[in-house]
């Protein structure tokens, strides 16, 4: 099973890609697709939605996991990241990519066994995981990557599509 | 000059069309893209997208107005309204529609004069400047005409894209 792991962002969108076989993982791709402060949010929403659809098509990815989204701190910046999600969900429903959701505590229970995990433990074990000789860069990436490996080790997802 | 006005939203986009010549405007259509509750978010998108994507290749808009978002109320409703923003965005900067984002208090002193009118008022003036029978409806399409409306009569919009 081949899984794209997505962090998503307006200006940062991390993404890891792994094929997942009997338990184990290994990482195939990761990075992030990065859009320009100076460009107007529409640009910036349309370049997100059609570099996640050439990813799509290059690795044609059996299941995207992705980070549920709570609006905690940064209201604003809120605003902007669920709009980048968007396109980003409607990319991979358009293309046939069956979509998986996972909140923060999830991905740390998955990887770490502990759904309260420092960031840096889920790093660490992301990293023993898939046998990788650092942590991927950037943060976002990296967080993508342990977004894919939960799902590779989880049986508590559920498809999106509860809000 | 051709205006899209638009109310984004996931379970129901409210939108209206305008032709506006030296201040003078007229409503070409009105109503509202509807998606059903039981279907997945990310198909909702995909859905929502291509029918906005339908409209604008089918009157070629020169502009669209939309509706600045601020979560006061349902952050979680906020989310999907967000992710339903970004999919119309997209779809507008993609056909090469610019896009102009107005608040609510800004549609207000436009169509009524006065940014802190009621609701009822701002529907009376639509009414009344377009020549209309009666108030559009869904109340959906109504402040998507609303919206469409403050553009024609507005010059102190801005370009979307700080957020």
């Amino acid at each position: 099973m081949r899984i794209l792991g997505i962090d998503p962002g307006y200006a940062i969108v991390g993404f890891g890609i792994l094929d997942a076989v009997q338990g184990q993982a290994r990482l195939l791709r990761c990075g992030a697709i990065n859009t320009p402060a100076g460009v107007p949010m529409p640009l910036r929403l349309v370049q997100i939605q059609e570099d996640m659809e050439t990813l799509i098509r290059d690795f044609s990815p059996d299941v995207m996991a992705i980070e549920e989204l709570f609006f905690n701190t940064n209201v604003t910046t809120g605003i902007g990241v669920a709009q980048a999600r968007g396109v980003i969900l409607a990319a991979a429903a358009r293309l046939g990519v069956g979509i998986y959701e996972y909140t923060p505590s999830q991905v740390k229970q998955a990887v770490v066994g502990y759904g309260k995990a420092e960031k840096r433990q889920v790093m660490d074990m992301t990293k023993r995981l898939l046998h990788l000789p650092a942590v991927p860069k950037p943060d976002d990436a990296a967080d993508a990557v342990a977004i894919a490996l939960c799902h590779a080790r989880s049986n508590t997802s559920r498809l999106a599509g509860f809000r």
